[in-house]
């Protein structure tokens, strides 16, 4: 069977697209660069704020680029595509009705991964923006799941947002890294015995605190990803 | 001045074109996404193997593919290409003349960048795969510039192509550094002050040896690229 194309709807920060591809290649069997899977990624860093649309209500709004881009990834060969960022699937319902081929939900895949390999599992923290949170997303497709969705605090909810920016100006100090370890640690006291790190510049930073099982919601993109190319 | 859009022919091979979207990104001063620079790439693996049909002659031209690519870029809007492999360069001429945008040449940058900041060279090392030295791209652009590029001896150079295949697969041993850093040695005796690193396996690698200054051709680009696109 004829291995399929990937689109990858990128730039929400660059990094943590790259990070994402890293990931893709890393979970594919290969002995020379022919198995590897084919991507075609936009990288598009010029995307409207989703941060500015979402928390801060003053900015544009991101869906027309998001759909321009996902319609120019389907007409360069894409056989389907995926979102590299959490926040963005708060547009997913306009990007999937403007395309003929599949989009991956990270959030989908994500909760299908916490049914499969986690039983029993009644609530998980949630490491993301703010935006996250505000809209809902994870809420909305964890519904019917069983499973209770937990944020930090609000102080500790403003320290992870400076984390992620951080990691979008390209700061990767040891304070960064105390500071996301000081919110998974929170969340742990708040009950979560399993967190979901929900933005993919919290992926890309790739720190595994003690003691707090994570399910990396850009892993879990990246191995569907790669499923759904090898067929 | 608005901003250029990047088209980058990747996946010769898939981890190499990650490692030059990372050194873009690095490049880049930034505070936050937008600031970074818009790329499309398309991360193809598929492409034929550009060994096959230099090194051992029997392999499917890749000529055509590349230039599908290309046109792809085009049409997606990218607003200049650039090619992340040395030896598809080889392939130059057909990309360069099926499109109307500008085709960034990788060699040209890497001997703009010796003449501007390495006086008084003669001779430089060439650190690449055999496709290098059989199809003299680096001559043919060096030619007239009053360097003389200079190869391992061919034990020497079987040795760097099992390097770069091991990277293909992969393998990042410490003995693939060894071998690695056993050819830059040799290169060195060989009279070499400096040394090019011409395969973006190479370049993703990322050693640098003691005694010998290199310079990376995958950094010269993501440098030329980033110029581009900020005008």
């Amino acid at each position: 069977m004829k291995e399929k194309t990937a689109g990858i709807l990128g730039g929400m920060g660059p990094e943590a697209t790259v990070d994402l591809m890293q990931r893709i290649i890393r979970l594919t069997p290969a002995k020379d660069d022919i198995d590897h899977i084919h991507c075609i990624v936009d990288n598009n860093p010029k995307i409207p704020s989703r941060i500015k649309a979402i928390v801060e209500g003053t900015g544009e709004d991101p869906a027309p680029d998001l759909v321009k881009m996902a319609q120019r990834l389907e007409a360069a060969g894409a056989d389907f595509l995926a979102i590299a960022c959490n926040t963005a699937h708060y547009y997913y319902p306009a990007v999937a009705g403007a395309v003929d081929i599949p989009v991956i939900h990270m959030v989908k895949e994500v909760l299908d991964h916490l049914k499969t390999k986690v039983p029993d599992l009644d609530r998980v923290g949630v490491l993301a923006s703010p935006a996250i949170e505000i809209t809902g997303l994870y809420e909305s497709i964890f519904t019917h799941s069983g499973i209770r969705v937990i944020y930090p605090a609000p102080d500790v909810r403003d320290t992870l947002f400076n984390v992620i920016r951080q990691v979008k100006a390209g700061n990767r100090s040891a304070r960064v890294a105390k500071d996301y370890e000081g919110a998974c640690a929170h969340l742990r006291e708040k009950g979560a015995k399993l967190c979901i790190v929900a933005c993919t510049e919290l992926s890309a930073l790739d720190i595994h605190p003690d003691e707090l099982p994570l399910v990396d919601a850009a892993q879990v993109l990246a191995q569907a990803i790669v499923t759904m190319a090898k067929g």
